[in-house]
């Protein structure tokens, strides 16, 4: 059987994708080189904004998607992860483009959530407004019947400049999205999802009186998970 | 013109190679994804131990280096970086299976140590037993008249060790490593060069009474110059 090659289809942004190989590597039993996974990465960050996209005010970014999809598949990856929520707008249409298996972040994270003691009746997303827009959240977890709280307009425009400030390197934004997780704690969310991979980049589960579900955490086990299976 | 795609060729370790991948993102200009360079990046952790292979005690890692350099050009790379200085000693057989070019670390920071006011005459290396046993480094630092100091037999094997528990994961090793540099500064050594991917994980310039060059940054500065150099 050929050893399995985990692909990550990156770029969206960079310090997201290192994230995710990072949280593969660190999750790994290892103790020297070789015990560690084989791993594919693909880092194009000329691929075009997805909210933007998504709010028709950009270029459409599955062809440059496909791309890199395609080059990792054609590279030997058997196995595709994407550390992008927005991106798996997209997913449907990219599955249709590669014969290998691509991971479902937002499926994943979903199944987390709905797995959670006590199960939460409703969670708070902070996610890209693209990401809201498409209710990729708010479909996966329909069919647990778990409700999506987001944040308010004037909020959600807050979550996108601080999204923008964490891709330009600057991650002193972390005390206002608290503020605003906090409001959609009192909203109602028993549990928190840093729906968009930058936000994983500044917030972890001590930082929330409430259990937080991160999608990169669980898309990093989801791959380790795959590649276990393939080598028996 | 093509845009131009940095390739790393990893794995040795992973934690290494993320460290460079790290690097690169860090040190480049960039407010939005879109103004990142483009990184495929092969962590092929499977490659044979290299410093056993150069003392005759394990297999020859070429055959497996050699596949991931041809998977990166195949896939559209320009340029290769390779995050293992003794991965080196196989530089000169892989730039003969590629087309496009192999970034030389060594060669890259001997320059770098070169171009250091004032001059030192005698650099500390801390290496691999196989990268000190190869000569990568005394050869390049001969051409511009520098002597390199290693440590003595006892300190090397603690050194290996040390390499052995950062791959493990464990990054305390650090007070042990420093011990040994103080030695070498007082045998000469007016620079210390953390000639192991592995320690340039734990070391930085403030831990040293002199400058400390590390290859995995001067690496990570060519490969971003390269690129802008292939964007005019």
């Amino acid at each position: 059987m050929a050893e399995p090659i985990l692909g990550i289809l990156g770029g969206m942004g960079p310090e997201a994708t290192i994230e995710l190989f990072w949280r593969i590597v660190a999750l790994t039993p290892a103790r020297t080189d070789q015990e560690h996974l084989h791993v594919l990465v693909d880092n194009d960050p000329k691929i075009p904004n997805r909210t933007a996209a998504i709010l028709g005010e950009g270029d459409d970014p599955l062809p440059r998607l496909t791309q890199a999809a395609r080059r990792l598949e054609a590279a030997g990856a058997g196995c595709l992860l994407i550390p992008c929520n927005t991106a798996h707008h997209w997913l449907p249409a990219l599955r249709e483009t590669v014969r290998i298996a691509i991971l479902d972040m937002i499926a994943e994270t979903a199944d987390r959530i709905a797995g959670l003691e006590p199960r939460p009746d409703t969670v708070g997303l902070l996610a890209t407004t693209g990401t809201i827009r498409t209710g990729l959240y708010q479909d996966a977890l329909e069919g647990h019947g778990i409700e999506v709280v987001t944040p308010d307009e004037p909020s959600q425009a807050r979550v996108m400049r601080a999204i923008g400030q964490i891709k330009a390197k600057d991650h002193a934004v972390k005390a206002e999205i608290l503020t605003i997780a906090g409001r959609l704690i009192e909203h109602g969310a028993a549990a928190i999802v840093p729906g968009c991979t930058e936000l994983s980049l500044v917030l972890s589960e001590k930082d929330v009186p409430c259990p937080l579900v991160d999608p990169l955490s669980t898309l990093a086990q989801a791959g380790i998970a795959w590649a276990q299976a393939q080598e028996g």
